[in-house]
């Protein structure tokens, strides 16, 4: 068994660790025999010296082995998950899992309930009266294999190493660092069980990585790293340089989603969402290519039937099903209140990390695990990037409730939103896919 | 005030921290501020992406200046204090000392008590029947003002930040880091008050530095940032590539220098403490040049009134003064034991890592805080490098006591020692001075 301080001495220096050393790491991250000082110690050597390849493969495997890792041979055919990098105003599980369900793929999700500006997907189906994400092992692959769909939480057996590392960089600024992410997310991933997996890897002012490069070299380490553990991967680099969604907040998204499957609603959440399903479709062997992926899942879209898978999962959840097809029974913010333009112009830029923390303050997210969300409150963003804003048109709607501080999240905001005389373009939205 | 995550993020992308982020730091360590795994990323950063002179400088004043800082101007005259950067058999201070004092240059010594292959400074004194090194601050400054000499423990209220930072590094394989090591060893002696401080750096096989590169590179380091914060300082980089004495161990290296101070012995301990107390003697303007310094010393160490001197501080430290005529009166062990040559040759190198550890395993030194030391235990060197040995001489003498692991030590001491056919050169002592 290694000494911690041999490995980190070994990193320090810039070495490769070899796959014992790295099983002696996560071995001794996971039983606690390694300190927290000495674990930080080795992320930030990893952040600065890097890691091979082979490295971030082996310190993947390690970390999804230091846990249970759930067989889904139970559940018939293909089972797929997803994994959004994360951003604001990003639901499209809610919309995808039903329509892949719809066609007759198997979603077997697990989330972790990460702290984040708003709720993860965790806390956004919780805004669904009644629903709940705990479910037995048994139960959660019964319910996927008669159902096709069911999303619930992670247990904490599975990747236990991921939840130390996990909480250690977010302190220590190490989260934007490849290997770490890799490892974490697949690690993850692989212990969940899915045989496909798709990524979506955001880009943009709201995104873990700035620079589309930067997202586009961590798509493709995940692609690459992931394909050598026999499951299948894709992934797309999306923008997050404004929120994907016009609504932000947890039963406001819900209630974005379920518009979506409805067909009252367009725009460029359902056009990732059903990007995504498109790659999950023909990952899965469902459809012979992504755009007639996309076909099925607009299909499924317009007949309805996604809507309904979302219903059952509702239901099977234990949430009032009722809901999917009435949004005024999801919880209602206390009052609401506009933002206004305070000149005219076109909507330039979005800091998207502000809109996260103002959705923050209104109540939405948790900066502790132990902080109370209010599922409630949000807000709405009323413009787009390039689009026409005229003095004293709204910008944004917040959605506000009791435990609100709507003074910060109004500065936030105000700080956020850049108008420019000149007309300026909309970000591209997607931009690659990475196979 | 600086979020530990903003200089941690800094430091990560080789960034160069500001006078007031360095500040910030230390004051986030000093007062718990930031938690031990955000202070052990930092050091891991440090020990990456280094740090400027400009950088180092402000985290050594900084760190000086984060507890109490000694004024011993009601002592008339130089005040001069010396650090070793550590090794084996290493007993300098209880040669010069005295006869720097003899000389008339006052001795305000205060030591930490580090955890090594034998006790420190402190321990080794401790083991004069009697002595005390605790003593408050006025009596200590009355003592060196009267006297000439004291050598205390340090108080926990200089510089500790270093406290902090010093055990972490000790667990995170940052020991070993010349920043690191500058502002620890500085900090502490500026903040201990006194005007001139002489280093001395040690290289090879005992040594913290392993090339004498490298620690020529330390000691110019030292002497340039400490020479800017307008005490006197210089430097000897000397050799570790063998104990320096031939004893090692607390009341036998006690004993060595009482025989060197005695005229009974000659010999690198002897060299290498004089060659430091005539640096004193120079940067305290005692002496034109070390050379002349150089003779002063010999001429106390020959007229005996640098044993007299030794008695005088024994005396005033509450210890047994009689020791210092008569050896026989310190701490002895129960039982020797020689560990012979099993064949003929030249040694032709010492571990003098694993010497320590035999020393250790003998029950001289502490693996941790709270392991007791035997006194009386240890080892006698009975050759050094370079010289003939017959098979069934005897190499080593152990001197062993209840405590003691004499199978351990045997076999540290069995690997520690090579034996070659060939003559072979002994070691360069000194490697040189900087001023």
């Amino acid at each position: 068994m290694a000494a911690i301080n041999d490995l980190l001495y070994k990193k320090r220096l810039g070495g490769e660790l070899t796959r014992e050393e790295i099983h002696d790491f996560v071995q001794g991250v996971t039983s606690a025999r390694f300190a927290d000082y000495q674990i930080s110690a080795m992320l930030m050597a990893i952040a600065i010296n890097g890691m091979t390849e082979r490295e971030t493969v082996d310190l993947t495997m390690e970390m999804a082995a230091s846990g249970d890792m759930l067989d889904l041979s139970p559940i018939s055919g293909v089972k797929v998950d997803k994994h959004s990098t994360g951003g604001v105003g990003d639901t499209t599980s809610l919309v995808l899992v039903p329509l892949v369900a719809a066609c007759g793929v198997k979603v077997a999700k697990m989330s972790g309930r990460g702290l984040g500006f708003t709720g993860g997907t965790l806390d956004k189906l919780e805004s669904i009266p009644g629903l709940s994400v705990s479910m037995d092992t048994d139960r959660f692959m019964r319910t996927v294999d008669e159902s096709g769909l069911a999303i619930i939480g992670q247990t904490a057996s599975l990747a236990p190493c991921d939840k130390v590392l996990y909480a250690l960089r977010d302190v220590t600024a190490t989260v934007d660092v490849q290997p770490l992410i890799v490892s974490s997310i697949l690690s993850n991933k692989l212990a969940s069980g899915a045989d496909v997996i798709v990524l979506d890897v955001k880009t943009g002012s709201g995104a873990m990585m700035p620079t589309v490069e930067k997202a586009r070299n961590l798509a493709e380490a995940m692609v690459n790293i992931g394909s050598r553990t026999g499951r299948k991967f894709a992934a797309l680099v999306t923008d997050m340089n404004q929120p994907l969604g016009r609504y932000v907040g947890n039963a406001l998204e819900v209630e974005e989603a379920i518009d979506i499957l409805s067909g009252r609603t367009e725009g460029d959440l359902k056009t990732v969402s059903l990007a995504l399903g498109a790659q999950i479709l023909r990952l899965a062997g469902k459809a012979q290519s992504a755009a007639e992926g996309l076909k099925m899942l607009e299909e499924k879209l317009r007949d309805g039937s996604g809507l309904k898978k979302l219903a059952q999962m509702v239901k099977n959840q234990g949430g009032d099903e009722r809901a999917v097809y009435d949004t005024s029974l999801l919880p209602k913010a206390e009052s609401t209140m506009e933002i206004r333009a305070e000149e005219s112009g076109y909507l330039k830029s979005v800091s998207t990390n502000l809109i996260g923390y103002a959705a923050k303050a209104l109540g939405a997210g948790r900066e502790k695990k132990e902080d109370v969300i209010d599922p409630a409150v949000g807000l709405v963003m009323n413009r787009r990037i390039g689009e026409r804003v005229e003095k004293g048109d709204s910008l944004v709607t917040l959605h506000t409730g009791r435990i609100s501080d709507v003074k910060a999240a109004q500065a936030y905001i105000r700080r956020a939103l850049v108008l420019s005389e000149e007309p300026c373009p909309a970000p591209t939205l997607i931009y690659g896919e990475i196979e």
